[in-house]
């Protein structure tokens, strides 16, 4: 069999808004790079006949199962993709390692510390017998992002000193946006933390290359009592029975449900190595849609990124002539940079799904070339940590809480 | 048969830049939209019969032929999607007309006016027969065009004024740059003018529903010989022998050729309706990549694009209150926007390559309720005959140079 | 004496970077806005007799004096206006309000709570015999931020959410920048948290209409040593003997001195009714040269204020018509925005010394009409009480600390 | 009689728009820069006595006067600043310079090429006596366009390409503004096109240091009648008995006049050494209050400033390493930015009227040390000599229109 015939089998967990999302990354991937296997769209998974059959036409999958554990005790998938709601992430990665798959693993890898070790420990377990694991933090891919690693790699920003990131949506700035499952604790861990926060714990302990290692936080609910939803669809929903102002169709008020997780949450922390840094994840700031921002400050630069502008990156470069210094808004879509060679001309931007191409490449290579992928579970465990130690700093009247390194905790 | 197991299968001719694009397209627009009917990657057609036989594997393609009249020919394919250089437009989409074949052209629709003039009478009368045809200025496709066209149409604007339109890229700034195919007047048939300035000339009549009467231009060629090419991909390319300096690694001088296109052109224009415009495509704007910059005012409000920035529509609204006006930076990324509702949440970006995803769901749905999709070919004309009128324009010392209207010259 | 004959007499103690400024506000004043009451430049004070006495002739003072009780003694002195380091504050102030004039200082109040809330009682009693009083938050008189306030104020934020403030800069990234006044504590009170800090803790209380009821706050010194100063101006300052390598000219290492105060300083906040807040002041933020950038979230809209385009205002009106919302640019340049009817036409800019003229005419107007003018010296001591409450968190482990209110303190 | 007691006396005819922005200058200038002799505010000149002896009082001038002649006779005036309209630049500067006074003529030079030949005639005569004279193009003076003269003039761009230039304003959007001085042709000389057209012809030939060599252009005068105007002030003005509908109290209608001037003026242009361009002036770009944008394309780099954002310049280095190459938002707020050690800090802005203030700095060193000043009565002439050529084009359909040499045609 020639490399170029040589095949992954995906078998993904999810078909919502994950689920479409490495869809469309596994359909594109082998279409744009040159890689030592191709993926092939094997089997899609989810609990409902119907709609799974649907999604599997629709997203162009071979063919569906509504039973995850038949997915994984199937021989011919070589990976697992979960892309479940965290509240079953640990079970379905677990059984998947055991069974010898490969798995990549939406963020954040658990809902717990606890669920998330485990899987950390199983994962490193795998590895020894070539079984491969990655968490998905997607965004990594993005070249920008992927450039901003490199420069700090290159010692371009020398001696970092500040981080300050955030990540703010609106979405649910309406108290009548109903009670999805992202807003109860025990489908989503957390709210505006885990589900975006996350992101950015991860994106700067990647870029720096440094460990978070204490936190001092406030969260907070806003909205805490919501109606309960009718259906929902990505990030929208509907509510049953209910006008906009809230009373249904028939003058009656909807049920309701308390919302059990942050609708936001901020810190101030210490990342290792002399850094100070703030953080902020919302749902509740108005007008701005998916504003991912990190800037880096070292003794010789800066970057700085905004997932609105994705195909940017901003560069400050302390080393250049005075007078002549400023802030490049550099075009992030040239063949020199991360990725970009495979895609369009200088100037053709790419989109937010071609962080999941690219992590689907990167997934790709290193299991086809017996590598293991970044990040680890371990990494994923590491923001796990943080985000546990963020709710734990947050109930004990913001004082500074200490984050432990991952893979100590692994060890032990 | 039911409505979701229709099929438009389609031969593709042409597997370079467009073609890489266009294969993007094929692939995701079923996966995303709900469609009457399905594309179905069918055939690709090249000259080099191992090239084209690699590009079939690598973008998904069922089958491929070495010859485009084989592919009109077939009867199991309904669609023709021409992606070759303009000097093969006109005798392919004429053939594929003549069989009965929805055909999608690329822009420019032709290297000629004659050529172009030939094409929209063959359309208008394969129309009669339920034939339907489109030219591919894909820009109008992206949310943040359609938005504007939306604005103009809804009187937002009020009584239009002034357009400015500038395309503005840099590939070959370098005069060791080669004689691309695109660099040839006969097979490009001119330069940045019929390239990029093709574009922003139907960008600007598609959204504000006017038409260039008169123009008054100048070109250049700043880059007057140029050494040969060794090969290109996309709009890049090599230097057959030769050093970045010019020389060859024998330290003779590459052969070189003459440029016969225009390196950049401007034009002052009027539209109808009393619109002054300003426009201008150049490859020497060092720095702009992909600056397709459009801005309109009325006398009610003006609207601003920038496709380096493609999810943004920058809107000022001359009607709010005194004090409160200013530009709006829209994120052209909600389910309210043009084809949004199919893709991401709100903030999440869409990149280059979903302009044309967008135009072959326009085609499809056109074809399969059919309806003729626009751009027509005749819409297609109208842009030839400005390209003419501004060549000619600068040939006669800018003079005033009046352009026809399209249909009239079909119809004639 | 007709109004317009009316003079306020205005004696200056200080000359270096906020005296030059001041003066510029003094001299411009009257020849911009109309007011009952003319500002006149009497006298200007300093120490040393050579220096200030080039001061009054190149700034335009008609007399100078070494001795700032003997400005203060004089009786053809209607105004004193403070502008020395934050450590003479508190002796000059309360004096000067003694005597029953009318004073204006600079920011912060004082270097300590303690100095602050004397000064505070001082003003409050002083108040009651007409006599007025000013903390110098210059800032507030941006129109912008004015403009900021406003919308606030007219509910067109709806419930505020959010707040998010920075205010960076980075001249002392370089080691080897000397050890200023700046830096030490016993002259500054503290470093980037009170010269820097202060402003957007003032600004951000100012235009929310609300005040920080707690902090968790996190500060850092990353430089610890540095060598003494040689002479300074403004914010630049020389080494004595020194290289820039941080040898001097005979080979010996220049004299270093301990820096006292923080680098930076961050912390997260609550601000009464149930706003989150995150605030940083730093000196190492390589690349931002006077970033006081200012972002408030409500449930309506949002407002963004960036000092570094400080005739920008951005608007998000989240009671636009869906689809449509986005961040409008504000040129606050027109009549409408506040003090702009004096100045130029629309799009005309004004910088940065513009602030210190309003503030000037806010004082001349209050004064000369009879009311108090804001921010009072009790504001000065809330943001003193800010500072502090920071400094003590930051040293008890980032523990949670609650802010009092000003006027209670003062009271008792 | 020391140096720095060395005055310059300077006599300013007129006070509106121009006067406001002339006194703030020659009031500022000795107070900020160090200068070999200080600019004194002597005498005030305008037609109406009790308005000009107004202006005197507020705008801080020693006397007025109500005759230019009177103003001109004085011995005790050094220097004769024209403010005035451009019908009575040419006679007010010809009998300054005659009486040996040095001249600063506001911009354009004249209404007519006769005239501004007529100047620079006379300004290359007293030039002989030491007599100085230069063109109020304040923009020259705004230290990023400074900066963008310096990148040229050291060959950091390599050979230029492109210029495209716009002045876009939009105050007279509204029909119902009235008939101002600016709209009429024997007042004015043109509209958009001389007053800040001018500004953009001059800024481009300024930087780029080459010459405007032929035009070919379009003219439009969108609304050809307007009300009669009651009043003016600055660019502000009122109807007479004229409600916003244009309807006068009494519902009788106002009395109107023809607009005798071009609304918009947009023209391709060829500057020496092979550059192709692009102007456009307009008063009716909605939303664009003060858009002179101007980018300069050269082979080995690009610069771009927008006055609306007059405190940064785009710099495009393509000689940076590739991946890197990006453009740098400077803010030109420095010590080493031209200009700016005289202000404040970095990233403390500056405002439209510094540029009148650096003007008269220029202009006052120039004189006080014998040297002849930039721009001078022949760059003035050769702006008019393009706002000829421009007339001339539109009148005859576009047809191309060389431009002479401003010095040949003065020698001739």
């Amino acid at each position: 069999m020639s490399t170029t015939d040589r095949q992954l089998r995906v078998g993904m967990v999810g078909y919502a808004f994950m689920g479409a999302a490495h869809s469309q990354a596994w359909r594109t991937v082998n279409r744009v790079f040159d890689l030592p296997a191709r993926a092939r769209m094997s089997l899609i998974c989810g609990r409902d006949a119907g709609k799974v059959a649907d999604a599997a036409d629709r997203l162009g999958w071979d063919a569906y199962t509504t039973d995850w554990r038949d997915l994984i005790a199937r021989d011919d998938i070589d990976v697992v993709d979960v892309c479940t709601p965290g509240d079953s992430h640990a079970e379905i990665a677990l059984a998947a390692l055991a069974a010898g798959k490969h798995v990549l693993c939406e963020k954040p890898l658990a809902n717990t510390v606890s669920e998330a070790r485990a899987m950390a420990a199983a994962a490193v377990t795998a590895q020894a017998a070539g079984v491969r694991s990655m968490c998905g933090f997607n965004y990594r891919r993005v070249p920008a992002v992927a450039m901003m690693r490199q420069f700090v790699a290159d010692g371009r920003l020398g001696v970092i000193r500040h981080v300050r990131a955030t990540y703010l949506q609106d979405w649910i700035v309406d108290p009548q946006f109903p009670l999805v499952w992202r807003l109860q604790r025990d489908k989503a861990g957390s709210g505006a933390l885990g589900d975006i926060g996350a992101h950015i714990i991860d994106l700067t302990q990647y870029v720096t290359g440094r460990r978070i290692t204490g936190v001092s936080a406030v969260t907070e609910t806003f909205v805490k009592e919501r109606p309960l939803p009718a259906g929902s669809s990505g990030l929208a929903a509907t509510v049953d029975g209910a006008a906009v102002d809230g009373n249904g169709a028939d003058g009656h008020r909807p049920a309701t449900g308390a919302v059990t997780v942050d609708d936001a949450a901020v810190f101030v922390a210490r990342l290792d190595g002399g850094v100070l840094a703030t953080y902020e994840a919302s749902r509740f700031a108005t007008g701005r849609k998916n504003a991912l921002r990190v800037e880096i400050n070292g003794s010789l630069g800066t970057v700085a990124f905004d997932l609105e502008r994705l195909n940017e990156l901003e560069f400050y470069d302390a080393t250049r002539p005075a007078g002549e210094q400023g802030f490049s808004r550099i075009l992030v879509t040239e063949g020199e940079h991360p990725y970009m060679s495979a895609w369009w001309p200088p100037g053709h931007l790419i989109g937010y799904e071609h962080s999941f191409t690219h992590q689907a490449r990167d997934f790709v290579e290193a299991v086809a070339t017996g590598v293991d992928p970044a990040p680890s579970f371990v990494d994923g465990l590491q923001v796990q940590l943080v985000l546990d130690a963020v709710t734990r700093s947050a109930e004990l009247g913001s004082s500074w809480t200490e984050v432990e390194p991952a893979l100590a905790t692994v060890a032990a």
